[in-house]
């Protein structure tokens, strides 16, 4: 049973993405896009494209789930920027694209004579938009970075881990896709700015820089203690309010744990808490009644929890807490939640049929008056070289085959 | 010495926000559209206003760091929704709204008879944006929850940590401003589409969902493995090639360390990194000089680096390897991020005169055309109820006054 209706939003409808993005901090930014309606064309090099389609691939041929991840709804056209004619088709391109986005190394799209300078002339009303690991005029705006460099700089991974372990990277691509979010909000608000003047812009931004703005808890905490904000494992950077952390549950599995949360602002939900795990008895105990007290006590606190949390699983745990109004969550793994029906009912999971075989696919999380934006595989390599000619540029049959005789596309 | 302007970014401008989002994950999303040039009126109750403001607050009548991080450039106007008249005063608003955004806990807005069926009578060509623990239809909809909630269920923690120690939570709050990141970007395309339409949307998103949106990469280990992807400390989840690490530094403090990353793609990268820390003698050596070698030798290869990185400090690692071409990058703290001249002298990091004192705020990391936004102090509590009941339902000063002495405002 599905409770909502899949279909292409159209939100960018007439949009027209020129994509010359790889990996994922500029792909996850066109595919958002694509997926609310713009017409993205990726440009890929000919002789095996985005380097992302081979990114943890185990099967020749096969591109990896990493780029259908963050590829679909997509058109692919194959161009060798390396011929002065190729170079030429993407400048026509330019003239006819509302958005460029570019995530190579830094100076490498200038040296390819299509930066900004280049194209807004060609066209002036572009957004023209750049992913780079370091922000322009960062000390390192020349250095190479991927998203673990951007979570090591960027101050992520110095508040992931345990208090006395070393630094740990969060799991979350943050550094690409955490990147790729904030351009997508610039270019499309550069894009309804144009409506009105017509003018164009050029948007670059830092996976370093965007790191920090997912941090600011963190940067909070520094601001008030002007300390480094410490590692505190699962439990909250800012704040100390037991209890407040995960708690194992049976079986005893590697993600066999329910976060329990009871919230600073209701101080309800410690009683009501007790009330469920059977420990009524302790409702009123000074030792653990205030949160200073639950503070100096954590450890007995965070026991008479484990008590009862590791006679049921995650689910039970989760449902009978979340049921008494206090906050609850079941640690789900990767596996758990891609095979839960919960996700493929609302087509937040799509089942997409890519010509290498059905794929399980994530699709765009925000709900649009009823409808979940449709996935389309993600293309082949230069599946769309013809139709992308044609349709953005009127390239005759003809011209298209003297371009592929030539190997330009 | 700064290397920007700081402006108003208008790419928003004439846009009305009304905004009754509270903590974190939708007054990030407002905060951004108010950045871009959005006229946000932040409706709070004129008994404390949104809880965020006291949040980890350590003085009293001093809004915490946490409040002034994701409200600037908001105004702030008082009504007390418990009244009838007050509630009047939202919708009278509301007809004059372009966007409304919410985040209290489920069927809250309902109840007040704010939902999307009330308002979008009175204004169809509303944007009404709402951000929920779980998406429209979970079996969990009706579930509080709070940024760690969402990052246990949306599979974030199972990513996170050491392999052999328990789920982790990544310290950045994805489920609070990772989601405020994706429903801006469905307001803002929803709002472009309007300028044509003129019609209306209902935008929801779940932050479990969100969660996911970010750990697609793991989501596409278990599409080829089946199995739940692992937690791999500071490794990268999909990939295996050593060295592709953090390595302690100099002089040895819990943030000293360095992340070295070589990359599948580029198999000059370890050459160069034995030339960079002294060992060019290894060069070709049969025992590293492939990637399953490295693997297989993982700990000897981790040794042979950490040899030469313990000798010197995270920084000068950091350029040294960075200067080969070889991803690098050190692991820096909340402290040295908010000291660090760098940030402010891009204007990523800007120093407001708060009233109660000045204030290092991150700003937006996205430079428009050599330009980042203009940090403004987030309002004090109904410093804006005036002007904007002016700007907006063109009050008099006589029809406010009465409207405060009964209190509503």
């Amino acid at each position: 049973m599905t409770n909502t209706t899949r279909e292409a939003l159209a939100c960018l409808k007439g949009v027209r993405v020129l994509d010359l993005t790889q990996f994922e901090a500029g792909t996850s930014c066109t595919q958002v896009l694509a997926w609310l309606g713009a017409d993205v064309v990726k440009v890929e090099n000919p002789t095996g494209g985005d380097p992302g389609r081979r990114t943890g691939a185990t099967k020749p041929h096969k591109d990896d789930p990493y780029f259908l991840m963050y590829n679909s709804n997509k058109r692919s056209l194959t161009v060798n920027l390396k011929s002065p004619r190729g170079l030429e088709i993407v400048k026509d391109l330019a003239r006819k694209a509302d958005v460029f986005v570019e995530n190579f190394a830094p100076g490498a799209i200038e040296r390819l004579g299509l930066g900004y300078d280049v194209l807004s002339k060609l066209n002036p009303g572009i957004i023209y938009g750049q992913v780079k690991g370091f922000g322009e005029g960062s000390p390192y705006e020349k250095n190479l970075a991927f998203d673990m460099i951007a979570q090591a700089c960027g101050g992520s991974m110095s508040i992931t881990g345990d208090p006395d372990g070393p630094p740990t990277k969060p799991g979350p691509t943050l550094g690409d896709s955490g990147t790729g979010m904030l351009l997508a909000i610039s270019i499309v608000s550069s894009l309804y700015r144009r409506k009105e003047t017509g003018e164009g812009a050029r948007l670059s931004v830092g996976m370093q820089d965007a790191i920090m703005h997912y941090i600011r808890n963190a940067l909070g905490v520094t601001s008030k203690t002007g300390q480094p904000a410490p590692r505190v494992a699962s439990k909250s950077v800012g704040g100390n309010n037991p209890p407040a952390n995960i708690y194992p549950c049976a079986p005893g599995g590697p993600n066999d744990f329910v976060y329990i949360y009871t919230s600073r602002a209701n101080p309800t939900h410690w009683p009501k808490l007790l009330e469920t795990i059977g420990r009524a008895d302790l409702i009123g105990n000074p030792r653990y009644d205030t949160r200073e007290a639950r503070v100096e006590h954590e450890d007995e606190v965070d026991e008479i929890i484990s008590a009862w949390t590791r006679q049921r699983d995650k689910y039970e745990a989760m449902r009978l807490v979340g049921q008494a109004g206090i906050p609850a969550g079941a640690v789900r793994d990767t596996s758990e939640l891609l095979n839960d029906p919960d996700f493929e009912n609302r087509d937040v999971i799509q089942t997409i049929e890519h010509p290498t075989g059905p794929f399980k696919m994530l699709g765009w999380p925000v709900r649009h008056s009823g409808k979940q934006a449709k996935m389309i595989p993600a293309p082949l390599l230069g599946q769309h070289s013809e139709e992308a000619l044609r349709d953005w540029l009127g390239m005759s049959a003809e011209q298209i085959g003297a371009l592929r005789a030539e190997k330009i596309i």
